[in-house]
């Protein structure tokens, strides 16, 4: 029997640092959703991801107050992190349209969000702001069979992002840049190690913060003809990086 | 005073077939939003979009029970229509999501969108399916500047929808798809003047389908190693085709 059969249809457990052979409690949130949720039973096969690039093949030993307890049987997929690493400076936005591109981030291999706050930044981050933002990360990691997590760190200032960040290529969409494109900056055989893009929130970046992001080494791309609103200009620059880093290279790893 | 200074703040409405020098009645849609939402005067300077290439700057001549005429007194801005066409065709989706890549379809340059029905779409086209998407599409192209709309098909079946329709370039996502990626399918230098694109909706396309779009001339590309949502395989698939087809081309055009 091949993994694809092995794993069809069971039901995906995250289970952070887990080891083959060994048994693991389940935290609070992944016990909830076993036991009351998706009501699994004691001797149950289910998926255990260690969060670290493997995905175990394992089983339900004990259900009880405590928690779940579940053991790791069987390597059935490990992969390595994605390269180049993908960094993206997230502007907060209005509604819920960051945890939708945290979703996005995390099905289109993104490695790193920093959620930036601008100028023309509106919103605020609210109570339990990055824990919302990772718990929708998880959802994500889970639902589309990725491996590693994507890291989501606390807010930052965008001045302040764009002065830490270290990266061997660094672009920002910017709607007064009217010469070069995304054609223009990315190559797919140069060999980056971290790319870094970031695109402004409901309104653009300020030519202030445009001044800082190029001194800070960005390079400004404009995306096309039209203004893209703020969650659409981000998505398009996951897809079209996923594109050029990625699509030609990782489809064969897929191993179900 | 250039373009840019004359346009800057200024409303924007749909006046299909608008010609310079000419009144004009808005149509209701229009007019209510002109007098009730943003509650403008006789005489105050608005834009006007022809639905054809053409963005006008005009006033408002009079407002009555009748409706709202206008005038369009001044070429601002002329686009020819986006080449190649790229024409979606899109599953129903669950929630609003349909009607949510309608709104991205306008912003990232594609022409046409078929809504299809496939063996696992779920929901079904509520009343006003059409005249509602329309009307997200009209919104998007104010937005974003657009000068020529979206062209919104009724709901066809798959098979009938890939049976029909005549394009040089035709390419679906398919999940079982492991060696083909957009990379080896999308050449930015081919001379094609109209490309298709489809991705299955939640579930994905059946094997059955799959050979149906493969009859029908469609190539199935793989989109890398994780499960994409059905609205983050259509996301993709629209901004990779505006980033190959357009970003090089088109930047330079944009006039404000």
């Amino acid at each position: 029997m091949d993994h694809a059969c092995l794993s069809k249809g069971l039901a995906r457990f995250l289970a952070e640092g887990i080891n083959l052979g060994t048994t693991y409690l389940l935290d609070p949130e992944e016990s909830h959703h076993l036991k009351n949720v998706l009501r699994l039973k004691e001797g149950e096969k289910i998926i255990l991801l260690d969060l670290a690039g493997k995905e175990y093949l394992g089983k339900i030993v004990k259900l009880d107050k405590k928690g779940v307890l579940v053991k790791a049987q069987r390597l059935l997929r490990q992969e390595k992190p994605l390269k180049p690493e993908l960094i993206f400076l997230l502007p907060l936005l209005k509604k819920d349209w960051l945890a939708f591109l945290v979703e996005k981030a995390v099905e289109l291999g993104v490695s790193q969000v920093i959620p930036v706050i601008t100028e023309r930044t509106v919103v605020k981050p609210g109570a339990n702001f990055t824990a919302k933002l990772e718990k929708r990360a998880r959802q994500s990691l889970k639902q589309c069979r990725r491996l590693w997590p994507l890291k989501i760190q606390k807010p930052f200032s965008l001045s302040q992002a764009a002065k830490n960040i270290v990266a061997d290529l660094k672009i920002f969409a910017y709607e007064n840049e009217k010469e070069r494109t995304l054609v223009d900056v990315l190559d797919v055989n140069s060999k980056v190690e971290k790319v870094v893009f970031t695109s402004g929130p409901e309104g653009g970046f300020s030519p202030k913060e445009a001044k800082i992001l190029k001194e800070c080494g960005f390079e400004s791309i404009g995306l096309g003809s039209f203004i893209l609103r703020a969650e659409t200009a981000a998505l398009y620059l996951m897809s079209v990086a996923h594109f050029t880093f990625f699509a030609s290279k990782i489809l064969k790893k897929r191993s179900y």
